[in-house]
């Protein structure tokens, strides 16, 4: 239960944003090793006080830190990773976890 | 597959907040209506850089954003909401997402 959840500021252009995700950087990621599901957000993120600034999150499952840590260093992780700063022009937060269920 | 994302900073005192936060939030929220599973990081949070400054993550499912919104809504939801402010002393940011598989 380890999870990369990247997220992404609002973008400076968002169609040419969409298009780069959908179209380039989720096939990069989906090649990453050990990548088990990957979730993206549908309609907007919202806050309970209302828009939240960010376009788009993702959340990328692995089972362990350990794969998460060995796909993401690996060379198609790295590739995924060099794509970022291609697209994110608004910026992106990138945070690592392992969680439990309570 | 919608989501709270719930993002506490770290709090000025980490043992006092987890007392809190595993003692009476998580009995707490865990009454909201709809809530399907309750996720939170073990370990710390990272950054490819480093620590991340948050010193934990919840993430709450529910099968979609109307159960959410109903379920966040009920007497139980608005009680959880409530009790936040009484324990997150680094603040907190919550997200509300609805996500698909890609």
């Amino acid at each position: 239960m380890a999870r990369v959840v990247v997220q992404y500021k609002t973008p400076k252009d968002t169609a040419a944003f969409d298009r780069h995700y959908f179209e380039k950087h989720v096939p990069l990621a989906k090649k990453i090793p050990g990548l088990r599901k990957y979730e993206v957000n549908k309609g907007p993120i919202m806050t309970p006080q209302g828009p939240s600034g960010l376009h788009l999150i993702a959340i990328l499952h692995f089972d362990d830190i350990a794969a998460l840590q060995k796909g993401m260093g690996s060379p198609e992780g790295q590739a995924a990773g060099a794509d970022v700063p291609t697209f994110a022009t608004g910026g992106a937060d990138v945070l690592i976890l392992d969680t439990r269920e309570v």
